[in-house]
């Protein structure tokens, strides 16, 4: 592509809406415009990197075995009440009435419209399994729409629905996802990490998120560099620690902590590290344990993980933490001087804490702390459970390793439903041995334009976007300085052009006439991952200059060998 | 693809509701599933479809010189009260409010949109012009949404949208838009015309709708066979006839009439053909022509056109017959009685009537007419206008031969905006002067998915739809008879499969375990256009079985030759 038969639209500072770099520069190098809150409009550029993700989707999806359709976005509400979400489903749900008054929906998602699909036109075991799949426009009303393209309202979603036969072929065809969601974020050149997940509100059990790893996500993720495992922090387990828990060294000392009232606090005061100081957190126990406060305990240093302690038996369900006066009562001190000692209570002791001793707690006692607390010698041994978030340094789960924690940008989702909506919508085959049967069924999500924001954070610079080769708009920018002034450059540029066009590459011929610094700044802002300068200086010498996007530094070609460098880098 | 891979859903018969041909055959062949009225799932099949039309549109597009975007479906209201149309346009626009209680409209067209991007984004005469197209699904919530995807309320369309620094350039990228549509619907393989249109609701001046010729096409069009002359019937002129007025011959005769009232009944009464007869017609004249009735007159056989009449000066905007009383008081007979013998007011003749001599017309008295009645001796010479209807075999306006007369259905329109909406919305650019200048705006519009419902209009027969090559889903059917018993043919047909893979060919390889008859209705019904049928005796002779879809009879083809036969019909 010709710039002259393109439209390029950069600009110099992003609005002040952009809070992340993505969004920034989405709109900088001209990718997306505004049209409303969460919606944008795909500017030639952005379309361009679009298709080239939808195209590695699709590629990969019927490699799998899945067969491609479209469905609606506008879907009756009768599906919607018949599967429960209508009532389910909040606000951000896009409901209407057309014109003789009956309820629409602007779907956010196909489960019922597929089902619906499915269950009027597979009757035998013989039709399955089948994967449907479609690339589509969805809506979902947002109430804070924001981050560009990465919590837009209107966005572009790859979404499929697998129907099963049996739980076994479900089991079968979800590892085939997740395999093929491998192929295609490796293909689409990102780091990333598959993730076990909760489920959310969608529904169903067992299911990874696929993140693509970046400084800026939403989502804290642990995961081991030396194994595949990889789970949200509220989900990752935290082990034991492999040594036993030592002998008692210290004894039992009152100490006055004047106005101390957090673990800083009292590690600063003491001159101790928050590894030696328990934290006591007290949360409601449930109506069979007679609503009696629990008191959890964690090292100094760690953080409760609610989760954790929601399936702890005879906490309060959801989890709160108990009032202040309710403490007072149970320990005859306020929050920030409890601790286990002397409490007639139930404790239940974090896997760390369980293997400390000589360490520091509350007193149950205002302003006063315990050294040398010890668990059986300073009060009875208690439950023990896994109680905290993971953090980086802990054992992997797995056993392969230690965790790290990164955080991620969640791209791609896949769930095992099960029977949720093919039994809400009595969605049945007949089985091997003639009898109704209702099916099982998976879904698998990809945010299609969603990965363009978050590829962009992963990969940028001062200067702007770094495209992955795979997605990038244009995979070459041929730059001429002075396209309309010198024959030589001109006759080069065009040549050059004609023979990457030839071997198929996505070059971009910046023939503007423009000065040579914005030349040079707009496509390095559009992020093309390969250039080359061609300039009369260079062109005497029967070179031109090829520099990578990451590179630090331009390298001469030859003239002769620019073409076939640069297709051999990409193609690779 | 492989059947067995792939997902057929054929119906022995089409549901009630399906009202033509390529609505019932769509369903049958399970192209499309039902969600809602008007609202279809596109299922793999379908799809296929789709993508090839979509795919040769883009690349036309995109030889033409427009570039890509793609637009939200939803759009905020200010722009359409900015453009007047929220106003204007009917409850087919489907208006909605978001969680924040702010307007949106699901967009069913994008002028507003694209106006907004350029007037913040084009400045200079030297970014003109451009022309931004999209593929996209769209909603318009038509009250009585039949014939499935011709007139559903989801539909999938090009818009395209283009931008001047001149009127005349507006005229350049036209008449490349008009060539453009032609390439396209040619690749396509569909028999079509270019018509001129009336501009209908979008407003603007000078258009041109495409219309895929089928009998059961909604719209009349006249064209010339001999030359690319085509208009709507309500638009093409009828010209004068080319012999003159021939001089009288009949003297005037009152005759008695009783209960004739109509046209033919007048023509069996008198024995006489229609063509001798002239029928009138009263319309109100306006108010500057004092309110007084017009006698409008037409040869007996021909149809008033009623924009023609419409635009006779003198004649009430819009148009209205006169009332009986009226009728009455101004010829003292009542209508189908009626003429201009001895009527004192206006007469308008069409101009066929202009060059006749010696015809019947009504007498100003009831059941009476008069027969022998010439112009200038029994009544006043009288204005002449074009107010009818054409006919086959007129002459054709362009003097190229005559005049036919076929249905259409319209695929396409293109449009000269000019400045509408661009002033609406204040869309300026500097021109070389330096000065702000409004610019000059066309439109053009592919009906994506409806062109499909059109090709099947146009293309089928008893068994099925008839794919034009480009727009089948498959393009050659690879039937064979016993796969699963047979090796020998199970050999035979995986080795041609492959051989057209190969070839980049989408065939269809039809390895379901079904009754051969079964198979091949299937096969036919979908509509591929090429078919090869594999079987045990023909394989004996070294033999397979070739048949077009439209030939009568199957073709006999050595084994070794069929995938080149093939590949030549289609690649040749």
């Amino acid at each position: 592509m010709r710039a002259s038969q393109f439209f390029l639209s950069t600009l110099k500072e992003a609005p002040s809406d952009a809070e992340v770099i993505s969004h920034k520069l989405m709109m900088r190098a001209g990718l997306i415009k505004r049209l409303a809150g969460g919606i944008y409009t795909w500017m030639p550029l952005g379309l361009r990197a679009l298709r080239k993700v939808e195209a590695i989707v699709r590629e990969e999806m019927n490699r799998a075995g899945a067969i491609e359709v479209l469905m609606p976005a506008v879907q009756p509400a009768e599906l919607w009440q018949e599967s429960g979400r209508w009532d389910f489903y909040g606000p951000e749900l896009l409901r209407f009435k057309d014109r003789h008054d009956r309820d629409f929906v602007v779907g956010p998602t196909h489960e019922e419209v597929i089902t619906d699909v499915v269950r009027r036109d597979l009757r035998s075991y013989r039709q399955l399994p089948k994967h449907f799949y479609q690339v589509q426009t969805k809506f979902r009303d947002e109430i804070r729409p924001r981050f560009g393209v990465m919590r837009g309202r209107e966005f572009v979603m790859k979404d499929g629905y697998s129907f099963h036969s049996s739980f076994e072929d479900l089991q079968r065809e979800y590892r085939n996802m997740y395999d093929t969601y491998h192929r295609i974020f490796n293909r689409l050149g990102l780091k990333f990490r598959a993730v076990a997940a909760d489920t959310g509100s969608i529904g169903g059990t067992g299911s990874h998120e696929f993140h693509v790893i970046a400084e800026t996500g939403e989502d804290d993720i642990a995961y081991c560099p030396d194994s595949d495992y990889a789970a949200n922090v509220e989900l990752a387990e935290a082990l034991a620690p492999a040594a036993p828990r030592p002998a008692a060294s210290a004894a039992l000392t009152k100490v006055h902590t004047p106005g101390v009232k957090t673990i800083d606090e009292l590690a600063a005061f003491l001159k101790l590290p928050a590894t030696a100081t328990v934290k006591a957190i007290v949360v409601d126990g449930d109506e069979a344990a007679g609503n009696k406060p629990v008191l959890l305990l964690l090292r100094g240093d760690h953080e409760l993980n609610e989760v954790k302690a929601q399936k702890v038996a005879g906490v309060k369900n959801p989890l709160t933490f108990a009032a202040p006066a309710d403490i007072l009562a149970a320990f005859g001190a306020n929050a920030g001087s409890l601790g286990p000692v002397g409490f007639a209570g139930r404790v239940v002791m974090d896997r760390t804490v369980a293997a400390m001793a000589d360490f520091v707690t509350g007193a149950n006692e205002d302003d006063h702390h315990y050294t040398g607390v010890n668990i059986g010698r300073d009060f009875p041994e208690a439950e023990v459970a896994d109680l905290r978030n993971v953090v980086a340094g802990d054992p992997s789960p797995d056993g392969k390793g230690t965790l790290e924690i990164c955080r991620g940008i969640e791209v791609g989702h896949i769930f095992q439903l099960r029977t949720k909506y093919a039994e809400a919508l009595n969605c049945k085959f007949l089985n091997e041995q003639g009898k109704e049967q209702i099916m099982e069924m998976g879904c698998y999500g990809i945010g299609v334009s969603r990965i363009l924001g978050a590829a962009i954070e992963q990969n940028n610079d001062a200067r702007g976007i770094i495209w992955p080769d795979a997605m990038a708009p244009f995979q070459v920018a041929i730059v001429p300085m002075g396209y309309a002034k010198s024959e030589a450059v001109r006759t080069a540029a065009d040549a050059l052009y004609a023979e990457l066009q030839a071997a198929g590459i996505d070059a971009f011929l910046d023939d503007r006439d423009e000065r040579p610094g914005s030349l040079l700044a707009d496509n390095e802002l559009i992020g093309t991952p390969h250039r080359v300068v061609i300039g009369d200086r260079g062109l005497k010498e029967g070179v031109v200059e090829y520099q990578g996007r990451r590179d630090a530094e331009a390298t001469k070609l030859a003239v002769a060998d620019v073409a076939a460098t640069v297709i051999a880098k990409l193609k690779g």
